[in-house]
């Protein structure tokens, strides 16, 4: 596996584009993106398990269900939330709006919103800048930049990936934007997520491969333990890579999975690390766990400690607050079997240590000697790793947050106005 | 009802007092506490149901198990949690040295602790204040106010109340002090809150009103979601009213159990309010849901959101992330039933309105026009009422918080150092 450039133009046959239509009060940002296929594509989406669920994404799931889409409409500025049957009709609008401007069907078109809950979305102006979003569509990295620009909120800063792998001789291609920043805690999807590959896939096999990366990966991030209504992961599969289609387990199946989890785990760090004011990565990797789910819970738990983030900002080794987080968490271990350290790192190999320094805090759930200066040096750092160790099963996980900052803060206490 | 003065020592025959030993860096501050009872109290306790228990939790869990105590010891500056087995025996010795200083039994003494998690708590010093610390006990007012203040850590002001009831012709008081003021999030008990009441009552009854007593109080507030290794809720009751003891349901039963519930609600909302660099108390009155438990689960959800927390801080009519939270809440409910209202108030008749005035913000689970200015100026004030209708149902439940400020931030972002 090689990365790649072209974000969800670095598979054959998609073109993405965005334009600024006028939902976003700015005068300068884009707010309308549109994602195409030149042919009809397996499709697969994971959503929010929010009970209240954006209009935007009960028209996709509606749409999803017979597994095939050519293209996904986006805009960022208001999230079509708790809009009622307006918002419905709206989000179908959208869909309509782009089948024109394609030639194609509706009902090949997934919707996404994000921004502010609860504002009548403004159709006519998405209706007013639809012609100038068909116009900017462009297979180069171009058209993908300006479509992720146009799904951005608060982020800071565009967060994209591609990669290539080979199937069955040929070159496949997946590629992929995320945007965050605010509003996310791991639940089924989280944050908006498009993908692209010319993969030859069955829409079962998709789904299925989708689900399992999104379980590592988005599910596993958390800036502020809040659910949005908005979450969603969608992933296009052209099928132009021309491999022999997978449509079952198998080697084949086995390489393209791997291939999308580490796409959607780089895109789901890159998400944590510019969560709301954050000016840290947090990663907690948790091992020793009775199981996986376990790790999972305790992992996250941390991940998510209000506690935790701010000592983390504050450049402070408290580690009996992650010790508390677990105790928490609801997963069963013992907690006089827990060692913790922090070191320098992102979870992989690739973003171990600057520095390499490692400082063991906690060993048999209690206190050992550490150096107060060691500890501030490497908290003091971009990457931040909390090593777990829970005891000595099997299980394994990490989860990957953000440091609580003063711009969080800011940031959210005047997010409408 | 009647409130009166007192705190702890309102009670007949209860005397406290407070010194400083040095476990807390400060010169100044007292940080070892004691309550006694003239005579054996009927006890009861609710505790952390955090899996990491601080060693004070387990013995005096313990100690509690025959129902009878005579007194109660404290410190703050340290928790004295995840300190192994030296932890356990040093929270043993607290009690044998209150014991000792008191001419009481060991297994008569609660224990609690109060800090920073992880660091071993130096017994000697509590060693060496406690013939103080006995000398200081005093059945005065004074002697609640050293008590308390030896309790309190990052908490900004003493918080507690007492009441008096007429039970079966006799006047019986119920006093109580509590602390915060982070690491706060409700689940069984929440703090450390210490009550002392006259009643003549047996401790199985006494036991069943303070778990309901709490889970109407502790138990719905929070501060950060983060539940604490030493979350203690201990009552006391030495019988000293003479009111005819209290042994089975009825309507003497009755008028204790709304009494101590009153008091626990009114020493719970002052520890939400005085919540890590609150500004602002946050009252989520729930009404129309299915049940009790539901109309709980709403209200814990939004007073526990970041986002909302910091809105409330930034004084943002953001109500859709109020949905938002109550969606991802796992309760059961009709988005499309839901009206937001915001008013002043605190959940209590007495408390309502500074202004009177009351903005609708949703209707039916969308936006209805609204006056900013209005729902800026309600936001505004100190005591912040988020009302939710969910819909038909009978279930009430009333939760509080606080707003997510900078100060929240500084405070945990540098705890230790």
């Amino acid at each position: 596996m090689k990365e790649i450039g072209g974000g969800v133009c670095a598979a054959k046959g998609f073109k993405a584009g965005g334009v600024r239509c006028g939902i976003k009060a700015s005068a300068k940002k884009r707010d309308l993106a549109l994602i195409y296929s030149e042919t009809v594509c397996a499709a697969a989406g994971v959503f929010t398990t929010n009970r209240v669920k954006a209009a935007c994404i009960l028209v996709s799931q509606e749409n999803l269900k017979g597994g095939a889409l050519r293209a996904i409409i986006a805009n960022s500025g208001n999230a079509n939330a708790c809009t009622g049957e307006a918002g419905i009709a709206a989000s179908r609008r959208m869909t309509e709006l782009a089948a024109e401007v394609l030639a194609i069907e509706p009902a090949e078109v997934a919707v996404a919103s994000t921004g502010v809950i609860g504002v009548p979305l403004p159709i006519a102006v998405i209706e007013s800048g639809i012609a100038a979003l068909g116009n900017s569509l462009s297979a180069d990295e171009g058209g993908h930049a300006a479509a992720l620009e146009a799904i951005m909120t608060t982020d800071t800063r565009p967060k994209d990936c591609a990669v290539e792998v080979e199937i069955g001789g040929k070159p496949v291609r997946i590629g992929g934007m995320i945007k965050g920043a605010g509003m996310i805690h791991p639940n089924m999807a989280t944050l908006l997520c498009f993908i692209t590959t010319d993969a030859a896939i069955d829409s079962t096999v998709l789904d299925s491969c989708l689900r399992n990366s999104a379980r590592r990966s988005f599910n596993r991030i958390t800036v502020d333990g809040d659910t949005s209504t908005n979450d969603a992961a969608i992933i296009m599969a052209n099928g132009l890579a021309g491999n022999p289609p997978i449509t079952a387990a198998g080697a084949e199946r086995e390489v393209f999975e791997r291939a999308l989890e580490a796409l959607c785990v780089k895109l789901a760090r890159a998400a944590a690390r510019d969560g709301e004011g954050a000016t840290k990565l947090l990663t907690v990797a948790v091992s020793g766990a009775k199981n996986e789910d376990t790790a999972e819970a305790l992992a996250k738990a941390v991940a998510s400690s209000s506690l935790v983030k701010a000592a983390c900002f504050g450049e402070d080794a408290n580690w009996g607050r992650i010790l508390c987080a677990m105790g928490y968490s609801g997963a069963e271990f013992d907690p006089a079997a827990v060692d913790i350290s922090f070191t320098n790192g992102d979870g992989t190999r690739s973003g171990a240590g600057s520095g390499g320094e490692e400082a063991v805090v906690c060993q048999g759930g209690a206190s050992v000697p550490f150096s107060e200066e060691t500890a501030k040096r490497i908290l003091s750092r971009e990457n931040i790793e909390i090593r777990i160790k829970a005891g000595a099963g099997a299980g394994a996980a990490t989860a990957w947050g953000c440091d609580l900052t003063f711009d969080y803060v800011k940031i959210n206490g005047s997010y409408r106005t």
